[in-house]
């Protein structure tokens, strides 16, 4: 649905409160009545842009994931090599919506703020798999523990998106990356 | 200033866009005129707060960095534990206003973005210091890159404040120090 789409764009580039749906019907050219025929206020608009991001997010989680070509921990750094690529195409104005809406709103909503911490959970579920099969691939020690070392990721992940969003540069991806790979990966 | 004070508490909360002058000016007590004679705009003043915040944190950090009553890798666990407290304190409502911000404003206002990433740089100096001294006292190899991990010491604390708002819990905190200092910093 094209208002959900453009919405995705402008909420992930400007934040929720900072976005005033007249903007978003206007880039999609939808009259202004109609907006409330699909959505009954801004908030539940703000949800349905939550879900279509998680949505698009898993699968492509899951594709890079389930590329057995690779290597597991190869299919995780093909992710992070896929994710730095897309913040240097947006020019670090987009990085993750996720992250960007729970600064913004886990202290002032609280239907968001649980939302957007199951959204991250799916994703570190995710991540924890493919660190699963690293280790029956011998990839990884066995006594790791791939959930502690899968909410290590996303917590960094995150911080250093942020922080690529304000340097404009991929130096704080890069820096994450390598030291995460370098050094927390091996345990 | 009792403005910049109650300011720089509810922008750290609320962040910037969902916040009106109007309630900052009822908390404090203060008429509507009275405000543009202190400030301009509202970008003024939020400009005023990120310097309150960044005076009050650098005198934070120089107080628990400058102890040496304690090795220096302990005055850097201080610091931790003592953010983690005010995390409690606050019930998970307030995290850092830097952060808060460069989320909600690096893709929007470049004064904002530039100022933010200042102040990231300029805490992010003060812990390569302590980990400079670490290496002169030997807790810290000496070819450890003291930069690099103050850069990523930030870079995941940020993206751990974020979770643990998300999560109104402090595991996302403990997650990453305890994963800092047994893995990364013995580099």
């Amino acid at each position: 649905m094209a208002l959900v789409r453009c919405g995705t764009e402008i909420l992930t580039e400007q934040g929720f409160h900072a976005t005033g749906i007249e903007e978003v019907l206007k880039r999609v050219g939808v009259p202004k009545g109609s907006f409330y025929h699909y959505f009954e206020s801004k908030q539940a608009f703000g949800q349905a842009v939550i879900d279509n991001y998680a949505e698009y997010f898993a699968k492509k989680l899951d594709r890079l994931f389930g590329d057995t070509s690779r290597p597991p921990i190869e299919r995780l750094k093909a992710f992070v090599e896929e994710a730095t690529r897309a913040m240097e195409r947006y020019q670090f104005q987009r990085g993750c919506l996720i992250g960007n809406m729970g600064q913004e709103l886990a202290g002032l909503n609280d239907d968001f703020r649980a939302r957007l911490e199951s959204v991250l959970q799916s994703w570190q579920a995710r991540v924890a798999g493919v660190l699963a099969q690293a280790q029956d691939r011998g990839q990884l020690s066995a006594d790791a523990d791939v959930n502690a070392i899968a909410e290590f990721f996303w917590i960094g992940w995150e911080g250093a998106i942020l922080r690529a969003k304000l340097t404009r540069s991929v130096a704080p991806l890069d820096r994450f990356a390598n030291l995460f790979f370098d050094r927390i990966l091996p345990s």
